[in-house]
């Protein structure tokens, strides 16, 4: 008799789901048990997202955003959108929450992810073919950077400056201020945000 | 042109997603935008292999490990295990890792959670049924309740200990022992866990 082990198909659930993003080998076992303790509709429903996603849908070559195979690209296909701004995010997963505020009208180039050297992601891994082609178009005045403020996404902020300064000066080039989000007091505020803060200060009235 | 949104197959794949135990919102577009990043095989791979748990495996109706619905139950199957001793679980996942200690020979019976009234869990949601059954066959002299040592651990083991005490006052019924972790130093124990060790010193020599 071999050692007791989970069955093959079992095995195989597991090897799978710990190798998505933040799921480790324990959280990859409790979803796998609360899969198997669902009834089956709700595998098959699982089973036919993620199929349908992959089959179905792939990044727009121009934007990275979200593109459906049938219907193309959404943000793309806008006439609406202001070909004059372009607001460079990280992922595509990034554009709907600047939509939401509705204070921005412009267009998106998602950029598949952040310069992150310990992970040995380095601009070449990123959409910057993209983005150099959609500002030699020459419709692009202003350029924002859109990139979040952990380190990784400083060092590519700084990069792309550099990069747009020597390809595209007549280029505007700005990034997302920092400083306190809102709702926030000073006392739940860390030393970095309230350098950043005092650092950005703007004027009022007068 | 309506409001920008993710394509309809990433929308009905992130609310799948995010059904999953340790999945939030957050999590789900992460692991979606991961998935569409990958090539499509690490897609259909996954997809094949929720399928396949889903319809190729279900839980053992008599001891609640994962059953092969081609092969059956590894656990009811093996004539080797000792049927005197039976240790009771909460999840089949907490089986492998009894096993790999060696020191274990006998039966298991895997509940299906734990008495959580937070959670709406109660003794009716659990294989106590499955359990009773087991008991009543006779062959059973020892339960070892091999329950987690949080609060709804503590609450099951409680039950089960009051219901066995019972209906089969001829078994003995013991728990997993409570005390310091291997290689852990007082420093890094918590009050209650020395409380435990302290309550449950074992004499030495003599």
């Amino acid at each position: 008799m071999p050692a007791l082990d989970f069955p093959e198909e079992v095995k195989v659930l597991v090897a799978h789901l710990k190798r998505l993003p933040g799921v480790g080998p324990k959280s990859a076992e409790r979803i796998a048990v609360w899969l198997l303790a669902q009834d089956g509709g709700f595998s098959a429903g699982l089973a036919d997202s993620v199929r349908a996603a992959a089959e179905g849908v792939r990044a727009c070559p121009d934007c990275g955003f979200f593109a459906s195979a049938s219907r193309g690209c959404q943000l793309c296909a806008d006439p609406a959108r202001e070909r004059s701004t372009l607001c460079v995010v990280e992922q595509p997963t990034d554009v709907l929450p600047l939509e939401r505020t509705g204070a921005f009208k412009g267009g998106y180039l998602c950029l598949g992810g952040k310069i992150a050297p310990l992970e040995n992601i380095g601009p070449e891994d990123l959409r910057i073919g993209a983005l150099v082609a959609r500002l030699g178009g020459g419709e692009v005045s202003e350029v924002i950077l859109g990139v979040g403020s952990d380190v990784e996404g400083e060092a590519t902020a700084n990069y792309l400056a550099e990069l747009l300064a020597v390809r595209f000066p007549e280029v505007a080039v700005s990034r997302l201020a920092q400083g306190l989000p809102a709702g926030g007091g000073l006392d739940n505020a860390d030393e970095l945000t309230l350098f950043r803060a005092l650092d950005g200060r703007r004027r009022m009235g007068g």
